[in-house]
């Protein structure tokens, strides 16, 4: 019998565990794969709600737990963890000598697995590449795809940018989202029932009732526009609180700027302000996906509104630039930082209910299709950048570049 | 009077610093840019000959010099290595505060400086992205690219690429590369003019006849290759030591891998086989392009074969697959590392004799043209994924992946 | 005019300024110094009050700021932060060379601190040396006294200890604590006067009534008991609202069990048991030292109770082991961690009320003293054990170990 | 049946290896212990002989390996390496749960792994506390004693002075040095059969004659005297020369001048001067044993020369300050870094011959005392301050600091 292939997954945040577990459960279970994991980032730490409990409840046990995360939550200490995390996980590689690692979207966890195993000569399977948004996850998830051996791209837009980036198209499979099979298999309840599971069991704050309908608020830093996180979050929490609407807000990662957006909400709920407002860390997914199922309206600037909430047509309202330019279906609303356009975007969602499904981001096989690739497709070490002539001949016609006329500084 | 805009170079080998000695000196000299230097990585240790000494010799002065080689020479000490540039530049940046990083190539502490600066917000400027080759180089230069907000290219074809990988074209520049401005600007003087130089200045080993014809040979460690490197620099000292020239030896760069071919060296020399063979470390740029300029052939898997040696039509023979897919000129032959190979490509190239030269890497004003657009062109910090309709229509019509037919693993 | 001898003081932590700020000043204002400020670790940090920003409203300005906590507050990552800090220090040494390199207390950034001087050859000036208590605080103080240059104990008898310990007797100085300067030097005001400074602009939690009398608690994680600080907070608060009394309770350090302890106070928070208590996480010193001035108990086991307590007289009940064995004066009565003993302690106190003052921890001339040494002093790099013939000639006597009679596991 | 006790031993550099290697074995097979072995640091390293290859061949598997060496041999990068190790020591101790730590002498590495052991409440055994000695050794020795919770010194002095220091008699065993094992047990052979072995085998340089006698040399950085290393080695090389006896000399080890320390030696051998000179890394401890028997002389600064030398009764010229004020027998000579002294010391010894062996550093039991005490005895993980009422009554009687009059820095 030949020896099972070792799949390592990098598992470093909340977000990130929802948008890979499937295909943890299905590399776990394949007859030719041995899956490796590594729980590591934010994913370890009490402030971001120890995430490693919900995988080990779910469970998968950890074959190595890493702390990098330098705390400051500046640019610089995002840069620093990032330095950390590569020297540790190149340890764990080391010890572990998996023949794969699976790295999950665009995180500076993401960037720092990807580093330490293509020097490490290890092929680099990649989760959501090709997607654009704003923030550095944009660069991020790009620089990632350069790194990567093995590409997993969300949706077919996404594969093909992949590909005109200059990837071998026989290394690039369109197989959806992980996180939508957690929804498409999802039991989602009656619409009370995520609130009673809930309510008195996570966070702190108001009580909920289950028998009101709620907002959910998710928004994080833009590391690209840091400084300016506790102004953002406060007309966010402004405009939701204008609405009168119960409200279930997610404290925010550990991105640069993190405690900004964390002071903002600290000091709204200190004044009083927050006589409607729940606040939580981490959910297990199911439950997340159910109070995604049946919330009125998903605030902040999560790439779930526009990932699960396309699939569930969960009305959603996208603040900022965080997910700027990200394919999106028709249940997303964008907003400014005004609190009056936040203000209206939601309450023009709630006149407008539920959408209609659109399964833009996979069909919830996601994870199966991973561990199958990962069992028949061999990445050659050696990369090489691979171009078609087209892609090329396109770019010949381009105009020759200006600069001066436009400064863009 | 406006404030100088902050350029802060960061340098880490001896053949980095020839790839950037004259944008730093026009840079230094620009009236509207202030000049940042940090020396890092080999080019601190006298094991790979103090590159900083020749830096100091030449008027300039570092503001940060930061060690971050963890010795080993292996895969994962090269990732830690990275992580630990990545740690120590983003102190650097945040006492230096510059308004443009410049990145140079593709080596680890590349990779470190442009990870720092991007998740600082510090826009990074890179050279000699888009070209294609072997090693980790190859996946690290793209990945850069996409950290990277402002790009000098060296050729139109490497530019070209940049395009079609999603880069704003507004801000990808074919200036050329600035090792071709030194050997442009050299006085290459007479044949044996530079041997009288560099004899029993430099290095180790057989006195060198300056009056008689020598081969150069400088071969690094292929990092996706590692492990081979003992036996693959024995095979080209075979192949030099079968062509009864006189051998003027590079000891390799720091690159995973390394100490095998130091060892190589080292051992060769021990049992006597080295006798028409003088090694060295390091060397000022005008007199090593002077050594370029009059040898008789160029052996090894330097990219300065393909640069330099086309401008200067220097008959080189390329081993293995470090350059493989670069583009070169006429002057280039490549062998496998097979000693008869080798050596029957070194007696081709001692047959055909110096080439016309070849401008294909730049005219020999790239140093000054990086500093203008530095000065005139302001990137913004926030990227964005950029394609013209043509290219994704290009992928478009790409036949779907298939995979299993094809393992390549 | 003679150069000025550059002092280069690390201070990272809340307790370890207000133990060095008369330094600081003393030092800043002596014609033959020059102050270098290096700030640190949790001094930085939000989520521990950022020091930082009362350190520049005192004056200061920072020459370097050093994050150096790496997330977690488990004793790996307590190891792993002084690690950070090792790396980072080096690095603000190299830039700053300094004189000599003053160090405060136990913590691990003193630890990292005395390493990286020592290593660098920079003398290594101590403060605290010689005190005795629980907790990792007391091998880590005893270890820096090994690796320092220069002493600067607090009390006669620590002054004993350090040169009993080996070191040289002629550069061992007892100068008191300077926080007991602090005190000394603080207008501190009428009962009420504190508490109305302090109401609205201070924490989170019940609002304060400046009128009636209230308890100080402040309760650090015992490193060398990790684990056990979640229950061991709780029956602290359990004794104290079972008092009936308001409280103002600080947050722990960042010391490996943090978490646990800060858990449990947000938790007892949250089940709504703390209807009498304000949390804060940093004040100016003098603010704290008039808190202290006036409060009818201090409670937990910080060792201000023991040093500011002594010269103020403060009524203090110190819960377990992590002052163990420290120098106290007639102020302080212990507890272990039960609710009643620490109940009956705490009533036994607020019947006796405010002591006699003890000078044992210093005259409030500490901080002059310690930068008029600085200027005279001079210590040589190369340390040697230094002993009397009495010392060894005592230890000759001593029974030879024993051993397996006594395991002590 | 009891689960047997973890002892984890950290071994990181040839000297060290010979000085616990005995312990290890005995560890091995004790039946109430388990050994962990980990491999660190120069041990790992090309060039300083890779110990980790001896190790592996005296059957030893480690049971990880830790890159930790930052290459500059600066004092700045020995704190930063002595950071790193901290770093990556603390992740094994987390993989590997070990019951007790074993940490060997005075080096760096030895640094780290105590502090990280005792950061993380995991007892540390620590040997050779309590000698003396120049560099930076001397400090960082006794700073370890005071984070090491089980003591075995090399001689009764030097258990007198841990004592002395504070520490627990009852945790302190003068078991002998395991080096002294290692000599005891070693077949020394005739006179020419160590260089019959050795010739051809190891090192490069001048061929060995068996039949004639020779010198050993081994001469390391004094990290205190950083940048003296150069001129240091040269004039014992001078001396040696002078002598005109084959000489068989070492690399120097990683510390802070390393680097000088080899490039005189590299220049030395380049100038042509080193005809009658063989140079090597690393030698079987055996087989070293073997070279100290039988040299005619000792020269450098290496404590080997002390401890093997006096069971040998090896005569011995040590140079400079590095062993200062350690303890020696009649074998040793000392000499100044001047030509003539150092010539004219060896000349004297060479007169003199073999001394009588003197049983200072243990009768040849170490390893075996060392492997049983750590079954027995059961260290607590709090440390105490230990102190009978004569050690502190001595130092009341002493003279109070002067300071003014005195000036040394």
């Amino acid at each position: 019998m030949p020896e099972r292939r070792k799949i390592c997954v990098v598992v470093g945040s909340r977000a990130n565990y929802a948008r890979i577990k499937t295909a943890l459960q299905a590399i776990r279970d394949h007859p030719d794969l041995e899956l490796q994991l590594i729980v590591a980032a934010s994913a370890l730490l009490e402030r971001f709600g120890r995430s490693i409990d919900v995988i080990e409840a779910d469970g998968f046990t950890p074959d190595a737990t890493i702390h990098l995360i330098i705390e400051g939550e500046s640019p610089a200490t995002m840069a620093k963890s990032t330095g950390l995390g590569l020297m540790e996980l190149s340890t764990a590689f080391e010890a572990l000598e998996p023949d794969v690692v699976v790295t999950v979207a665009d995180r500076f966890e993401t960037m720092a697995t990807a580093v330490a195993a293509a020097y490490m000569n290890i092929p680099v399977a990649h989760t959501q590449g090709g997607e654009v948004s704003g923030s550095i996850d944009e660069s991020v998830r790009h620089a990632v795809t350069k790194l990567s051996h093995l590409h997993f791209p969300a949706t077919e837009l996404s594969r093909r940018r992949v590909v005109a980036m200059g990837e071998d198209p026989s290394m690039v499979f369109n197989v959806g989202c992980p996180s939508i099979d957690l929804v498409a298999q999802a039991d989602l309840g009656e619409p009370d029932q995520a609130l009673r599971e809930f309510a008195g069991r996570y966070g702190v704050g108001a009580p909920i009732d289950p028998a009101k309908p709620y907002i959910l608020m998710m928004q994080h830093p833009v590391t690209t526009e840091f400084g300016q996180g506790l102004d953002q979050i406060n007309r966010t929490l402004e405009a939701v609180a204008a609405i009168g609407m119960q409200a279930l807000v997610f404290w925010p990662n550990v991105d640069a700027g993190s405690e900004h957006v964390a002071k903002g909400i600290r000091v709204f709920r200190e004044l009083g302000r927050a006589n409607d407002f729940h606040f939580f860390q981490n959910l297990p997914a199911e439950l997340f996906a159910r109070l995604m199922a049946h919330c009125r309206c998903m605030v902040g600037n999560s790439s779930s509104a526009l990932r699960e909430g396309a699939f569930l047509g969960t009305p959603a309202v996208t603040v900022g630039t965080r997910q700027q330019n990200r394919e999106r279906g028709p249940n997303v609303t964008e907003a400014d930082h005004h609190v009056g356009d936040i203000a209206d975007a939601i309450r023009s969602q709630l006149e407008h209910g539920a959408y209609a499904p659109e399964p833009l981001f996979g069909d919830g096989t996601a994870g199966r299709q991973i561990a199958e690739t990962l069992a028949r497709v061999r990445p050659v070490v050696q990369k090489e950048l691979h171009y078609g002539a087209g892609a090329l001949r396109g770019v010949e016609e381009a105009p020759e570049p200006v600069g001066s006329e436009h400064p863009r500084w």
